[in-house]
């Protein structure tokens, strides 16, 4: 694939869809019901995806694009390249706090990531990884994540979920130095790979909320599987951990099951 | 008290501090530890609190200043005017993620909240309320709080030590919008004054951390308690509930002892 040309194109559409996404703060937002309350879909999330689905069409037949508005055609398998978008990663901060919420877009070949973007639009904040080639933000590298780093250490973020269905990660929280929560894994994920959090753990997440994270963290030297420990299944949902390679080992020798 | 005059220099002195505060991301952090590994002093702090003991000392002689770092001669009464400071709220996200702190100061007069002001220095947002004349985020009015706002239409900020203690709590989160904790009292109050989450609750808050806040929040109509409903003694440490005014009924009446 044409790394060069799809990275330009990339920035590009991500710089458009943030400015049409800011600009919708002064209109209200017209808020449907998807799954439950607490699942919360924008106009903003389809338009931001149709705009991804029809830039990628033109530009790039050959490509899929597997989104979570489902706004393109349904993805079975990895094979070829495969775009991989939130159009908003943290749709109820985008809603209840018009902060804390980000894009995130990713470009797998024959199910390898190549290519991941995390905008935190209000932040004004681009995470960019490609693979073997490191990660950054705005330009300037992102240190590697530090190897030694134990869990007392650092802070650590993990859902609800997480801590009432394994509760021994309470025990992990007391070890650790605190508890954080933003509600976007995206922004958890960069949490992580910044070091501004040692680990961070979900119960639940779909393939277009770890798909660019994976990649930027993995450059840095994060570890990221599932909460069993197993390798990440870029077409399932499921449970996520992502931390600095020993606590990753600490919690899933001490306090996973 | 002369009012204008106490607000101008606040202000100047609050922004120079943070200019020293964002000058020394670039330096080594000294960290002692004072009470415990999640109760870290920064050299910051204590130069933050000593910058204002001195001002205040040379602008206001009358005036008392009550802070974190115990900085100036110990408070006993909020008689006269009484500055209270909280140098850098959030001292461990100041530490570990170097965002999500602030500066927080009151004025208080007789015991009666005058002037609060939270300074969130990273994102650049000052919050200021004087009593009887509203709120503000850098200069813009912030609107009053939704009085009849319900807790299944909003976030919840609440600290492991209070889900913990009150089980019910977790009911209270699951009736709401979902869980977030940013690890940073006076800008989670904040977070209840602009309507980004609904309501937030803390088992052990100390003066310094909420005497700017609930001026600013009761100013927009937020109710602002211990979390037995009684009211907040501005010189002793205790629990904290802020809340948009039906969500502090509910919360008291259905999840609450």
């Amino acid at each position: 694939m044409d790394s060069e040309k799809i990275d330009y194109l990339a920035r590009l559409w991500i710089m458009e869809a943030a400015a049409k996404i800011k600009q919708s703060f002064k209109e209200t937002l017209d808020i449907d019901v998807k799954s439950g309350r607490n699942d919360l879909v924008t106009n903003m999330d389809k338009e931001t995806e149709t705009f991804f689905v029809e830039q990628i069409k033109e530009h790039f037949p050959g490509h899929r694009l597997f989104g979570e508005e489902g706004m393109a055609d349904s993805v079975t398998s990895l094979d070829g390249v495969v775009w991989i978008l939130d159009p908003i990663d943290g749709t109820l901060n985008f809603v209840e706090q018009q902060r804390d919420f980000a894009i995130s877009l990713a470009v797998y070949e024959d199910g390898v990531g190549i290519l991941g973007y995390i905008y935190d639009v209000v932040r004004d904040e681009l995470y960019f990884g490609e693979k073997g080639k490191g990660a950054s933000v705005n330009g300037k590298p992102i240190p590697k994540i530090d190897a030694k780093r134990e869990l007392q250490d650092a802070l650590l973020i993990a859902n609800l979920s997480v801590t009432r269905k394994y509760p021994s990660m309470w025990e992990a929280v007391k070890a650790s130095r605190g508890l954080r929560l933003h509600g976007a894994a995206s922004l958890e994920y960069m949490d992580v790979a910044t070091g501004r959090a040692g680990a961070y753990l979900s119960a639940n997440l779909a393939p277009w909320d770890i798909a660019a994270g994976k990649i930027i963290v993995e450059e840095l030297g994060g570890i990221v599987t599932r909460i069993d420990g197993e390798k990440i299944n870029m077409l399932e949902k499921g449970s996520s951990i992502v931390a600095a390679p020993k606590i990753h080992q600490t919690l899933l020798d001490n306090y996973l099951p």
